[in-house]
């Protein structure tokens, strides 16, 4: 399902990242960057338990633009939050039911995650590439 | 020498991109961006001839705060400005034998440059990950 989801966001026109640490220690399963600067959290949930034993919502709406759950096609929709946006996903695709509301960030939080987003994506393809560069360096 | 500058680069905490392409549709052989913020470019110059058939050298100077040459041994020192940083490098690894002066990018330019370096870098992942996904974002 991250696979499909990341492939919405590309053709949306935003690069996105897996598992991105965020300052509170917890990881977004994709942050997205568009070219416009706005920056995107998508969690992705596999099941309502998986959706309600998570009470982080506030933490990664802190740390972007619009938040997205991801879900597939077998969740009850009425279970999610209103104010949040909507994308249903499998492997290959999917597709944004729900825009999110925009709560914008504020400046010194958007230029920290760019830097943060940057430097993993940077980090992470050198390592890709380059296996014997050494270990992550610390992006936090 | 590619391969060791980049990992001289992260050595020093730095997350780099090979082939960066700047808004003037050249190439940054090396784009690097540190903790601080810092976006440094390094170009890689295999011989004399190299070095001197390259005339780009304000194009590279107006998208970094620092701008390196980086050469192998059997290249003459002498040869090449002294307003530059300086960096040896082989296949395996790489010094820095004089550090760049300091011409720090305006606001804006960084912004911009910082939002090319993290869509480019998680693209790039993105595709190397899943070759499927489809063609590469335009990041510029």
């Amino acid at each position: 399902m991250t696979r499909g989801a990341q492939r919405l966001l590309r053709a949306a026109g935003r690069a996105s990242l897996t598992e991105v640490p965020l300052p509170s220690g917890r990881r977004a399963d994709l942050m997205a960057l568009g070219a416009d600067g706005e920056i995107w959290i998508v969690e992705i949930k596999s099941s309502v338990e998986d959706f309600q034993a998570d009470k982080k919502w506030s933490d990664y709406r802190a740390h972007c633009d619009k938040l997205f759950f991801a879900v597939d096609l077998t969740m009850p929709q009425e279970r999610l939050p209103a104010d949040a946006g909507l994308i249903v996903a499998d492997a290959f695709g999917g597709a944004i039911l729900r825009d999110a509301p925009l709560h914008r960030l504020a400046g010194a939080t958007r230029r920290s995650l760019l830097l943060r987003f940057a430097r993993i994506g940077a980090d992470r393809l050198h390592l890709a590439t380059d296996p014997d560069a050494g270990a992550a360096l610390p992006c936090g």
